[in-house]
Order: structure tokens, then sequence, then C-alpha cells
């Protein structure tokens, strides 16, 4: 790594879970104050009156060290009892919400209610927490994830949760994403000479990724940056690591596999780090690879995963552009 | 008893804590079906964004038998998790708010934020937690208690939580009450033939059962009912039995006697109940008078003397009019 390179910002794009393992890695091996996280949305929704935002959550917990090891979710030594008076009051208990949890979520409605912005909200959370990350919803706006299934056009929790992701995926959309606007100052960072590097982190690039990429301005400002944007294969060995990932390739027909989501990804990256059960995949995706371990089972594999990736974009930043279809973007 | 009597139904005004151990002796009493109670709302607000029902909550929980024996407020073996993340996160947390009870308070929030009445929401809780009682909030309008204090006019559990009742109370107004309608139906309840007796419970005169009567149409309706109107002081001894009762009364220049009581209720009441410890005070009332326990300090006592109240009314009822200054109401 250069010196430049080491005072750099980085930038990564990220869902639930499966990123925060990885942004949770570059928070711990970059400088203080280095990274920006932005957040998906797209799984956000309104339940019992209550503004949740799953992803944005999930990240604030998982930076501050509240987040539940086990689940991924929520918050460690959580209890349950709000959600068992809501069912014994007959209100609607297929969402867990947890005791500790529910401070945020009320903290949020109230907070949007009274006119504030959640990119305000994430900002104020983040301070409150001692995470000295910033994080950043995609947009302030309502953009909500619809998938089309089996069983009708259903938002994303009801399809994730109450329907345990059971109904066949026939399309996914993203209501609202047309209207939306980057979240405040995104764009300009995004085109900032500071910026190292641009990172996908391995989250799902059909429910997580893309909803941000569908915020108008923010894919033009990714294909215009001088940073290059390097995206983590959530394929392990031709499967998908956790979640719904699979079971969704399959659905909309594509091969879970890290070509598959190197073909997704053209003309947005630069790179792509890949595992090395998929190593003999290197040869055919078209943007600089790194082959490397990217399943993350505890702290020192996420911390590991992090220096690679960044040292990877490095490298990348100082040659050519070498992406797919983006020839022209510099 | 006569045989119309203990066929007849029987309303009780009351509020909070003192008020819910002798409405709960009256659903005990009373044939299922019998009750109705009107709660004070005085005392609700807004907090967090939750729209919060102390006293109508206390009486929902006291009648399900889900009340906390101790505290009297709120739910029995009630956790605090949600308090303690709160604080964690900086949010306003002198308002103790249970893991349990939240439950009641984000689906009350969400109903009315629906569109839908507060009388609504107390008659499906009143169902779902199988109370056979008829529970009505004195008006669906929003009628505040507002306490003016030596630090200035204080919102009520801003005066009664967040400042313990320490700063000197000069006076008393319920916001909103001008405006307030009561709740559908009350009014032509309170005028019924088929009414047998209207209780004053022993809550606190000027907090909890002023700001029923201060809802245009109430104090009305009480007056030309054709069933006696009988308070039970909450005196004991010439001192109030708990909660700020005496302190506001010296701080009003007050006395805390029985016959402050029934100066109080002059023009109200057809009869009152006081304590066998104030027998004295009895020939100076000015309306009928039981002098029996009315300390109640396990369920007998709360049926016991729900009982003698209710008799005590039946004896009213078979005879003229007693009330002091209010001999032309019927």
């Amino acid at each position: 790594m250069t010196a430049r390179a080491h005072s750099g910002d980085v930038l990564a794009l990220c869902g639930g879970i499966g990123g925060a393992k990885l942004a949770l890695g570059l928070y711990r091996v970059l400088e203080a104050g280095r990274l920006t996280l932005v957040v998906n949305t797209g799984d956000d929704f309104e339940h019992l009156g209550l503004n949740i935002s799953p992803d944005l959550d999930t990240v604030l917990y998982t930076l501050a060290g509240l987040a539940d090891p086990e689940r991924g979710w929520g918050r460690a030594q959580e209890t349950w009892e709000f959600i068992a008076a809501l069912r014994q009051l007959d209100g609607e208990a297929w969402f867990q919400l947890g005791d500790r949890d529910l401070a945020m979520h009320v903290l949020r409605t109230n907070w949007l209610r009274s006119g504030k912005t959640l990119t305000e909200f994430a900002a104020h959370m983040a301070r409150q927490l001692g995470i000295s990350a910033r994080i950043l919803p995609m947009t302030d706006a309502a953009v909500r994830t619809i998938v089309d299934t089996s069983e009708g056009h259903l938002p994303f929790q009801h399809y994730f949760v109450r329907r345990r992701c059971e109904p066949a995926m026939r399309g996914i959309r993203f209501e609202g994403a047309t209207e939306a606007r980057p979240a405040p100052g995104l764009v300009e960072f995004i085109g900032s000479q500071a910026l190292r590097a641009i990172v996908i982190c391995p989250s799902n690039p059909y429910l997580s990724i893309d909803p941000i990429v569908a915020v108008p301005g923010i894919a033009a400002a990714l294909g215009a940056s001088a940073a290059p944007v390097v995206a983590v294969s959530p394929i392990i060995g031709g499967q998908a690591v956790k979640g719904p990932t699979g079971k969704i390739m399959a659905e909309l027909g594509i091969a879970a596999s890290t070509r598959a989501i190197a073909a997704h990804y053209r003309g947005l990256i630069d790179g792509l780090v890949i595992d090395e059960d998929d190593a003999d995949d290197r040869v055919q995706i078209g943007v600089p690879v790194l082959v490397t371990r990217t399943l993350m089972k505890d702290i020192a594999d996420r911390e590991r995963l992090a220096r690679n990736v960044v040292d990877f974009a490095d490298t990348i930043a100082l040659q050519p552009s070498a992406k797919v279809g983006g020839g022209g973007r510099r």
C-alpha cells in the first residue's frame, strides 16, 4: 500500500447481516474516520406504526459491538417480553421486535415524525453509540423493495420474514426509487479525490446492493469515481454463503456462481474478490480478480478479508481501468 | 337491596391506582356486564411519539388481573430492557415504560393514527383481555391536565413523574376540555333508567375526577340522572391515603379532610362514603353518609367496600334527593 492509500477514505455499500461482517472488518482495519458505509434501506418498512430499518440497525449494532453474534440481526442478550405481550393483545407479532431493539425503532419513528431525516438519525445514533464510521442510508426517501412472487407482489419483509422466502420469486422492483435522491453528500463523496476505494460488500446483490444502485445518481457517481469499485462475491464454492441468495438466484434463472455475480455487476465494478473454492472461475470474470478466503467465521477473518480487499483495490487504482463495458468511464 | 337494584347497571368514575382498586371490587361483586367505568384521560400524553393513557391502562390491567400489585401501575412481572436501551441511546427515559406495557402503547398509537378512537380501542382491549365491564375514556378528544406550579405550567406527567410532584401546585386546568365531547353513549347511559348507581371512586378529586366532570355534558348528565351519585372519600383519618392528594390539598389551601372532599363534590353527589376514622365528620357533610372501612389492602377489602357502596346507594335511591345545593336536579 502507498502512503496516499493509507490516508484515503473507503466507501462500502452494504445490506444487512452478510455485508455488515465485512463492514466491521473494514471499520476495524481502517484509520478512525476513514470508513463511510452506504446502507440499503429497501428493506425498511412501517410496522405497527413504527419505522423499521433492518439493515441500518444491523450495521449500527454490528459496529457498536451490540449485535447478536448468533442471529446476526438485532441486539445481543435480547429479551422478548414486548412481542409476547403484543401477541396476547392480538397485535401483529410475525416480525420479531426485541425489547432492547425496540428503543431504536421508537426513537427513529419519533425522529422521522418530527420532520428530521433518516440520514440525520443514522448520524445521531452512530455518534451516540461511539461509532467513528459515517453511516448513511442510501436515501432519505421511502424506497421499498417489492418482490413479485408466486403469491403476488409482496413487500420485502412480508416475503422475507412473514413468508420465510417460501414463495417463488419472479422479480424484484424498488418502489419509489426513481423519485428518490441519494443521501445528502453521498454523490459528492463518491466523486471526492480523497476516496481510496469503493467496496461492495458480499451482501445479496439483488436485494441489498441493487436497491442502492437504483437510487438515481448513485450508479453514475460510482461510474465516474476516480476510486476503484471492488465487489466481494457472496458465492463460495458455487453456493450462496447464507440467506436466500441461492434460492433467489435459482428462481430468477441464474446459476449461483461467481461468474453470474460478475455478470450482474458488469459495468459497475473494477475488480472482484472471489473465494479460493471458486478459483477456477477467475479467468472468465472480465475484471481483475483477487482470489482469497471470503468466508468470515470470526473477527480475524473479517479483518483479514477487509485488508485484502483494500490492498486489492489499491493495486487497481494504480493501473488503467479494466472495467468490462466501462472502459470510457474516466 | 331490592330485586330491581340487583339487576341495575352501575357506573363508576375513576382515575388510576386508587380508583382502580374500588373499580375492581365493583367488577367482582356485580353481575357480569353490569359495570361501566368512565376513566380519566387528563393524564394522557404523547411521549416518544407514543400515545400513553396511564389511567385507562391501570384500569384495564387491574380488571384483567395483569396489574402489578406493588406498584399499582403497569404490568406484573414487568421487565425494563426497553427503557435501559432507550437511556443508552440518549432517549427520554424519565417516564418508565415496561417491555410488556409497551405493547399497549404501540398498539394504541397505531390504532389512533389509523383514525380510530380511544373509546373503540378501550373496548377492543377490554374484549381482548376478557374483561366483561365496559371501560370508557371520558372523551375521545385530547383533554390535558396542566398543573400551574412554582416552576410554571407543567403537563401532568411532567409534574407528576418527571418532577415527582415536587413543585408547589397553584392550580389545575384541563386544556381542551371545553371543546371535548363525552365518549359516545356516555351521556345517554348516565340518563338511562336502568342505572342503579353512580360511584365516584376514591381517586384524587382534583386530578382524576374533576377532568371527567369538566367534559361538557357530563356534569349536567350526572345532575339529571335518576340514579344516586355516591362518592367514596379518598381521605382516611384526616389524611390522603396515598399519592399526592394531601400535598396538593395543602398547596391549594384546602385542609385534607372528609369535609373538604364533601365541599368539593357539593352539588354533584347524593351521598358520601367516609372512613370510620373520620366518623366525627359525618354530621357536617350535608348529604347522606356511610361510615365504613375505606382502606383497601386486599381483594376482600375491595369487594366489601364495593358492596357497601352499592348497598348505600340503593338506600339513597329509595328516598328523596338530599343533595346539598342540588335540590332542583330531578
